[in-house]
């Protein structure tokens, strides 16, 4: 990846890829995850990512049996089953998992392993059946014959077991090969050594997608933007052009929401029914109520709180903002620590002035305000209800209820100066 | 689809399906339509739609041969031969339809219908030929035996013959299945008793697609956009990247215009000669003269009209103005109800204050007038030619030709303050 | 094409595609180039896109032959070997070239051509070879036989050869066909009769792709993104959604640089290790520093500067301008032929007034300046080091360090008078 960042930790769809894995661990049913990390400082926001879920260190990479005994008291302490994923591996779906664990049951194999067919399958570790369907043996590329490359199902490296069973048989894992390393895959043989029988469950090849590179992980963000593209859509949403809009993995859209090309939902985003999203728009961390119009070209940032039938245009910032219901900002505006009442009509250029250089203050603008043009409002600052901002005026007092403020200088024309002023100018340059 | 909206009126590439076909119609030839609407309320801008063409009611929903019916009185009135579409089938080009109506007359058929070979053809309808390649029956998927099921032709469901013809089949179709509803398809059966032979017409699939969610929907916009992209290329036209550029059904791009990456255009938009569209712009209604130059970051509402090689930049929005031969806005400004004349720039930050918060007024800008940066025009108002506004002013009143206008206060400065302000500032917060 | 330029200046990532070969040709080990370009004006910007390489002209449009004639003197005055590729022809890579000439060299063959293997053949010049491998005749589609149409190797029209040899074999092709036309295939003939062997080298079809069309142009252009995305990706750089990004030929970014979707790289863009290119960006001829964070929605034109760890955010643009160390620009700004000291906080809706409608002038702003919101600095003007202006200020003389600076009016409010207002506008409307 050539990056200072663990693998597991880039992002899908605005999340971490660790956090979908568990989340899918936790939609499948399996009830707490233990996750292994790194020893470098680098794996350190892995913590805060997977909690509550605990993790643990492997503080020496010897291969992947090795690493999943890092987990050796959590499976020590668990009845039922347990899985093995790999934070890499971050697409497999809830149902993929719930198949994996129900063909080992229904089979009555004592370990089940995820297979795929891969478009090429290269030299991924080939699985071998036996004439009963249960694999016999998974053959890495390297030893196997021409027969057995020919074998198109492979070993994506996932497997699950009762969690006693599978920690005995990765105890007896041993390293006497070329690397030195412990392979988890040797749990297979050692099943079959107790006379367990291993099953095989398949999988889509997309959803064992393992990331190595900046264009897997590309790979992956897209596969994930399709899932939740067609989810948004199966709800009910019209995406215009659905290649365009990126959503993130908690984005909430209602029905008969239409979002227009050329959308991007960060984090933590609710549409609510019927609101539009026009192009180019930005939202993260936001309410977009019933009924309201948001772009093109509008910024929402995190605490934008959008009333019912709205309207927020182009060129407009909002950043906890509370916009009431149908209020409007509809041009060139930045709202930011500010709340808005209901009807108000925000005009082209206003800004809320809401830093000093040190802190952040609140401008308050009442029920069907008037905000002229180019409008400065110097927060803290209250607008009453009805008030009326003169355009291109600077505020910085409270304006009273139905009171109209003035912040601007006289005009003052001098005639025919304009042409002699080029003169001079030109002169000069 | 999960939608309050009828499907034939959601909207591709800018306009309802519906309009769609109907225009397919009239350029395939076919002199008048008529639409059958359900009876809901949410069917009530179909009329609009549609108009010229006749709506008329379906009220009871009991099968497509009963929906036809609701046209009988049309179907009586034509002389010449009558074609059934769908609705939500919008995508049939006028050369299908042509070649539809000429093959029945061309083999000497009674009926013609419309027949498309599907990647999958799943549960589709087949299409039975005989011998001398008409067709002896359409077999519903349940009803197909494995040799019917085998055959990769299928019904569209779209048919052509003598208005009068089909008429008289339509009446005689019954209602004795399952769900007691009365088939367009049985028309088949019933103009081969007649002794009436009928023709396929094979269509490629793309364009008998049935709109039945939103990703259907999503997939049919994809199909209209590389329609419209394509056109618009032969036509002279640069789109850099096509799969980024949004077009609305009737976008008029001229020779050597240039389409940059990221632009959305909604009805109504005419582009010139040699004009450049730059990234990220959103057009609409608007007209854009010979070699102008807009964007990136450009926003072109309804009534927008740009000048022979004026310039508008980012961030700038312009509403129902004209902006005069040569002239600029190059940056950050809203310009609505004004007419701006050659020659002029626009500086940085300008906003015209066209309502006031009751009613819209208009700016006039003169020819060479120079507006300073963040000025405030408060329309009503008039700049005569060659005047120069300072910038940071507040414009009121008209300013006569050559006058330089100021609406500004004069700087103060308070020396060695700064540091003191913050230092209060930190104590208060 | 339908245009006013010829087609190998068309652009193809941000410069003329017979760049993108020039630069190809140098890295496959060739090093001169002629160019040979048609008599219209239209060709005139060649000799400058090309320089330092020279530029002959072809006064008559006689055939590829005589078109490579007019670089004889060049071909005459070559002791190496020389290739002919063609200016719409611009996506062979330079190993492709290399693997040509090595094909040569390594088969004892006096020329060598290259072939390539399209998906539909349809009318290309099938390569047909001898038992030996070596190409036994070029046939032309409406010339060959069913046999012959069958080959699926076809001739890309690009050769290589001794210098000497080729402008000897290229003296002898003849006229003597139904257009009059002197034909380059017609060497492979000449070759033979002299006794020289001819080889075929195969490139992927993609590579020999022609530009006849806008549409080709585009499919072109995509080809070229796509080695640009992965190129870019290989270093290093993560691209949320590759497909939207836009690079140039240029483009350079650092390691561990996240872009996320939907932005546009116009050429001469640097950005260093650690920086983050926010959604609709858009980015030209500028540098940005190492952890800087860059939109969504900023501009970045020619001469942007941007320090390490500064923000530009939304509805930014900078022009010819410096943003120093850890700086913030937010929102809505305009800065241009500025200098801003490190840590300077830039106010939403600032405009630097750099234009007074004749000439340019700098505005330059200290270190740890704090620019109030809505601020018009008036330049030439000079804000000193921690000084401080206030929000809507006008300013337009230079501000000593650490002073506070007003440009505004005072407020004044008119009570109980909004609503009389309202009314009064009602009348009147």
């Amino acid at each position: 990846m050539r990056s200072s960042t663990p693998k597991p930790l880039h992002r899908l769809a605005g999340r971490p890829m660790v956090a979908h894995l568990i989340d899918a661990c936790a939609e499948a049913g399996f009830g707490r995850a233990v996750v292994v990390a790194g020893p470098e400082p680098a794996f350190a926001p892995m913590r805060a990512v997977v909690a509550p879920h605990p993790c643990v260190v492997q503080h020496d990479r010897l291969g992947t049996a090795h690493a999943t005994l890092a987990a050796a008291e959590a499976l020590a302490a668990t009845r039922g089953e347990a899985m093995v994923l790999y934070g890499d591996v971050p697409l497999v779906r809830p149902a993929t998992m719930r198949a994996l664990a129900a063909r080992r049951r229904e089979t009555g194999a004592g370990l089940a392993l995820l297979a795929f067919r891969p478009a090429d399958p290269a030299q991924y570790g080939r699985v071998i059946l036996g004439e009963d369907g249960f694999v016999t043996r998974i053959v890495e590329w390297r030893d196997a014959d021409a027969a057995e490359r020919a074998v198109g199902l492979c070993n994506a490296g996932l497997f699950c077991a009762p969690a006693a069973d599978l920690l005995r048989w990765l105890r007896q894992v041993g390293n006497a090969n070329a690397k030195g390393e412990y392979y988890l895959t040797d749990i297979v043989a050692i099943a079959r050594a107790e006379g367990a029988r291993v099953t095989p469950a398949e999988a889509p090849a997309e959803e064992v997608l393992g990331i190595n590179s900046r264009a897997e992980l590309a790979a992956a963000e897209a596969v994930v933007q399709r899932r939740l593209r067609a989810a948004a859509m199966d709800a009910g949403a019209t995406l215009v052009a659905p290649e365009t809009v990126f959503l993130s993995w908690d984005t909430r859209l209602g029905a008969d929401v239409t979002v227009h090309p050329n959308v991007v939902f960060g984090p933590g985003v609710t549409v609510e029914d019927g609101a539009e999203i026009r192009a180019f728009s930005h939202l993260e961390a936001c309410r977009v109520g019933p009924g309201a119009t948001i772009g093109p070209f509008a910024r929402l940032r995190p605490g934008a709180e959008i009333g019912a039938g709205a309207h927020v245009g182009n060129f407009v910032e909002l950043k906890n903002a509370t916009l009431g219901e149908g209020a409007k900002a509809n041009h060139l505006a930045y709202l930011g620590d500010a709340t808005i009442g209901a009807g108000a009509n925000i005009g082209a250029g206003t800004i809320t002035c809401n830093y000093d250089g040190v802190a952040k203050h609140r401008t308050t603008i009442g029920d069907g305000v008037f905000v002229g043009s180019n409008a400065t409002l110097v927060a803290p600052v209250r607008l009453g209800d009805g008030s009326f901002i003169a355009a291109g005026s600077t505020i910085t007092a409270d304006v009273a209820p139905d009171a109209m403020a003035f912040g601007r200088a006289r005009q003052t024309d001098k005639p025919n100066r304009a042409s002699a002023f080029r003169a001079r100018c030109k002169e000069k340059g």
